[in-house]
């Protein structure tokens, strides 16, 4: 058994037994996305976190054990992702990578929007000509250090 | 002369010229992202926002036409970014791929955030640890059609 | 048990059983292109429609339930198709890639045809000198959004 | 001078003279889509169809003489396009390879649609929810020989 | 149980049994060439043929129905080949590849030779300097369709 | 000047002169094929072929000297073939590559088709329903070597 | 003129005039690995820096202003470098990947070592045996973020 | 058996027996970093080194001879590495190789730094703004042979 | 059971028991080299030397016959080889491969050494500095026939 | 000018003037291979040398300069090289790869062939049969280091 298998066992499960982000997430005391990430295999949950989110899932103690492990990161498997959802945030760096770099630099300075240090969020806008989808992602400016 | 060989022309002109972007956009009339991904050859202007674009930038009639035609879009000319601040973005797609699917599809049901019908805002957050770096993209669900 | 593994069970299935697209369509009540889509594991179907095909089909409820998730789209496994008759819509792009953009955009403007408000046929239209393969795409046209 | 050179001359006259490819098309004598197709470098004109392109658009003889000559197809220049409005097609086929293979091959048996013997149309469809984008594919099948 | 199997059993059984290409072709009724192609999954066996071809290797009836389904073609699984042999196919692309167009261009037009409406022969040529391998194509030429 | 401007410098000359493969294969005193794939860049041409070569196109001493350089192969400049007269040979070796080796090897035991000391020749065969391309490839078998 | 030319320059006109790495740095005021870096075209130089820079090399002001731009980062042009001192890192990459992510996350925890806030040096270790090359990398570890 | 499997096992066994490298290293009495590589797959122990590491993790004898035998060294499966930790290696090679290159060669003329006869360590430095990584890379300078 | 597995279990089964190339190539009768290529699955042995091999190794006769079977070439199951002992040969080509061409063609004409009718041989060459590998290929120039 | 052009016009100078390696070889004196590696680019001369062969070839300081700096090694530009002499070594590593490694890491331990402290010499035999071309490599082995 490795994480990829208790990825797939959530995703049964959250499926048949009707679970919500948002009920896993309440669960685990982080935000939903986050939430979303770490049983997805993305991000490494402590002990408590995970023994709340593999009581309401039904995991065994080794898999739950494999919740609070480091991942190694990468959740799509391809270098250019074919899933429509998945490939329009891919065409948003290939239209946007030059703007990205631009505007940053000019505001900030030689550095990078951290990854790491960074938090995102997900959430729906109601408008009368079609509900939109906003994400607001938050990093942390890290400088380029000389030396 | 390509729509590239303007690209490089602008980018230039914008430094010798001591040119914002926030200077850019307020003669065009746009926002500052939409404006730096015109000028930086990745979206159509019309021929009012270009005469007043390639006025600032001592721009040639013929290149200043250029930027009212319809680019190939593509602006990082790599499969993976090599660029530290251009690769974050695809570092999230790698870690929050699926995520952004579970999410966006539990919310919506079975569509994607369009990248066509979209914006985004930048912006820098002031902290105390650290200012960040504030990115809201703000995009229309399209579900799928069912025929 | 994996999305994969109902799509092979599906063809080996309608395969035994004789059925044909058209027979599944009717029992789905959608369009024959759409429900040779999602029988194929690219298309999500409702309950009712799921449970109609699954009984043709002699599904298990387990299988039944996963026709009725969301997809991770990409149904080739390649990046360039080897098989002939696939190969030739790659072709097909290959070579009109710049006429779809030139056409399409002097009639509507800077845009896209969507692949999600999407429909499709495929047609046999007879001919003496050999029948040919009619295909109708239809997309809605969106325009880039100006911000 | 090759014809890459030619193609981009062309799209550079089209646009400084306000010419339409419909208008074009009416020259030469052929349908739009071809007329395009056949400009853009993807098809071999015949001596009178490149004179009275070339005519229109001021082309040298030399650069006449290049548009009847076989070209080396490819008009795009990528394995997976990045232009959002190519990429839409490679999508399509991404999510409907197999049902482009499973539909056809029940209505004909083994073989292809031809892309050689083949035409295409691309149409404007009024719609008062948006208009949309109506491709017409007619190609030829070809049933695998046996032998 | 998939094509893939079914081929990994027949070349097995084939050794096994010391059976020809030559033996299965005349049970099957088609040429050498064809055979060999349809038994290694790339061409698809009408019910007599597989049930030939069945018989002779030993295949179950859930096997030899496998033979009369359209393959996914492509028999290598990459995309510049590794063996030897193969690859030496590879190669004659790699230098002759313009000479094919060229030539083949220069007699007949704008068009390809068919890879569907095609045949092939592979024979020996007794040489006293080494024996040597003789391959035989013939494809339709098609034309390109002009409209 | 390189190899590949005189390559392009040849077509050019061949097109303007309206020679044929033909009349330069008797020029030079080998077959159409071979010649076409020297001039084209691809096979070492001696002094006295060179020359008379040169002459009919019309090339400088310079140009013609490259001619008798072995030249580094490798025509199209693509892994896998874009133009579709090309592609189609690539997808012959896809179809067939399991079939010539197996029926290679069970004819003359483990070796290749020699790549080297090969000849090849392309010739139209007439047929009422259509003309037909045939190529024959004549290659010595190389047994691999035991040691 | 871009920063590859001026690259390319510098490198000229160092060895031109014998400069070394650690005169240049002097003059720059940083270290020897940061100043060899930027100079390179990898970093970005404040004005100052530019300037004693551009005087010992003989730059331009056009060139010297182009130290002072934020480069776009990638200096190898190759996913996997063929150069036999680049491609020893990369092999180590292949090697220790796993290792270096067990090591560190045992000591900090689920996060990287910041490639930004980071520093090197590259050193000379007298050896009798063979004098040896010491690198020490230095990085902020930056934990993720929980949201 | 396999040695990936292994290494699964042995990264199993580790978590749940609360091992740390430190120990398993004391155990094995090599450093830390290369008995973190050598039980990842990627170095070769000797038997008292795989006998050592074998008991404390509960390895089967087979297990334990795997360990002594030479790997097939690759840890990543990946040619650029999607998890972040990794990645920022590899992103250390796109902007420092050129800059390694530069400085080594003047300092050493031409060569490499050895990755065989190399070691490395992995240490924490406390840091009041953060702990640091720091990473010591020792190799042995190899002059290219002049011959 | 296929060639991969055997060659698996040969590995295994030369550790367990002890068994050097020199001892396998004895019994077989050929080349230390070509032996432990035939054994790693690149090489078809005739059956005495399959029953050689098979009889040390304890092979089961259907592992046995696998080995009297042409294999499918391509030991490393990777485009640029991630071991640095293969890879150091890559780099060889990589450095040398316009050398190889220059100096054989010199010497030979234009031609190849043939890969087929190829012998090599590994030896160790004592060296007080320091033993040395040396390989030693020789393989029949094949000239490119002219026709 | 960079090392490329230096490259280009010493293989023209060499043709134009008849020079051979080994006239080169005897002036730079080094062996012929290296001296053929070094004045095709992927060697370092050192003035002597460098002024040697700028002699014999007619290359200006400057160009003759170029040649004592250090190149960035990488002769043939593709992953796999098209041309069929380079290839056949590449094919060589595909059929050999785990041979090499078997047979060097029994001999020797884990470890590699040095391909720095490495020399090479290319001869011809001469055999009834046809002359064969005779590779020798000679690196010295390095053990991996433990610590």
């Amino acid at each position: 058994m490795n994480r990829n298998d208790v990825t797939e066992k959530i995703v049964a499960a959250k499926r048949q037994k009707g679970l919500t982000w948002d009920q896993l997430a309440a669960a685990v005391g982080q935000s939903k996305v986050w939430t979303a990430a770490a049983l997805l295999g993305q991000m490494q949950m402590n002990e408590t976190e995970a023994a709340a989110a593999g009581d309401l899932l039904g995991l065994t103690p080794e898999e739950t054990a494999l919740l609070t492990t480091v991942p190694y990161r990468g959740s799509i498997g391809q270098t250019v992702p074919t899933d429509a959802l998945v490939y329009r945030f891919y065409e948003i760096i290939q239209v946007y990578g030059t703007t990205f770099k631009a505007v940053i630099e000019e505001e900030f300075g030689d550095g990078i929007m951290s990854a790491i240090d960074f938090s995102m969020d997900i959430e729906r806008v109601e408008d009368p000509k079609g509900d939109r989808v906003k994400i607001t992602m938050n990093g942390k400016f890290l400088p380029y250090r000389r030396y």
